[in-house]
């Protein structure tokens, strides 16, 4: 049976899952342009002292490191360490056809522990917070890998 | 029907624009290293300079950071921010049977949206120019995650 | 023919190598992760200051680089700009229905390169060894990549 396409409700529910986690990679993009600009620091090339409508007003200290606008990079880093294994790992996941309460737990619970974990880091939650939705999300894709390789040895 | 072939022409134009994106990810890797060498610096490691083949001439300097070998890694930071999404919401948008040129267009536009935002980064230009190529392959992301989202809830 | 369903041993092939792969870039999360706690060191948050169960005896010097970490993050960022690239060409390599053992060599490569490449990393051998294991493992996928383009590009 075909397990990728939209007639299958495991497929649906990776779509929604992946579609939602693609939009909060390109979102956390424009979170750091948005503190650059709100900080008027941060900026990485020293092409962009240039003046211009980007930058009406050029000072050498807007190339220091700015907090705020690296936190949003650190966030974005923590999201490229965990989004696309799970975006690889998801498709893989509906190959094997689990049953879809499995999946809907899975792939929901990564979409609500990752903007968790954004929300915990945006405004400097200790750190345990901020590890607990790491490890929730960390743990969710290992479980997935895990099952993955189970389903598919024995085909070999 | 099934979307995920080699027989539906959406999936063709995805396997283009992805492998060609994935080209530009890898290819990106070996213009630092060229960096490095051309440069003689910008190494990352302290084992790095160990004499030998790939450092005949190892000197304590060459571990200090360098803006021609950064500018590299900044650009191979700013595709993993942008690409990979693309290369996972792409194979979804396939499964959604999108018209044909909504796809060309996308998928097509984003490769060149970002080639050419590597273009304008490798060569120093303004901020401006550089923003503008990545908002346009962000928003075709950001596009085609909605149009996503848009097909799948439906189905839930 | 339907390539991407677990009664193709292609793809089979995939599932098992980029399931390893998942787990390889989430593990080494947790290096991270055990070598922050190991060296007490290497934070990356003001907030990480904070006492709690995660950190008994905070310490401003907590926040200072730290190598053994910096190197777990160095080979995790390797990793990013490694294995997306290879989870999404892989998956098209797939459709393109290769002959058995050339997924088999090229798949199963890539894994071994990049295992390799992290104990060599890990265990700061020299810049030779490393440089090596990248070489193979970015040369399979580029060589995946190719080999879909060249599949694909008839079929436009």
């Amino acid at each position: 049976m075909d397990q990728l396409t939209l007639t299958n409700p495991v497929f649906v529910t990776y779509a929604i899952a992946a579609a939602i986690m693609v939009l909060k990679i390109m979102l956390q993009g424009w979170i750091t342009v948005a503190r650059m600009m709100a900080n008027d620091a941060g900026l990485a090339s020293p092409e962009d002292l240039k003046p211009g409508p980007a930058n009406r007003n050029p000072r050498p200290e807007q190339l220091a490191p700015n907090d705020d606008v690296d936190r949003s990079r650190r966030i974005h880093r923590n999201d490229l360490e965990n989004i696309p294994a799970f975006l690889a790992i998801g498709l893989l996941f509906v190959a094997i056809a689990p049953p879809l309460a499995a999946a809907q737990w899975l792939m929901y619970g990564f979409v609500v522990a990752r903007l968790l974990h954004t929300f915990a880091y945006s405004t400097a939650q200790r750190h345990e917070v901020r590890a607990i939705f790491y490890t929730v999300g960390s743990l969710i894709v290992i479980a997935m890998a895990v099952w993955v390789l189970a389903a598919a040895i024995p085909l070999l």
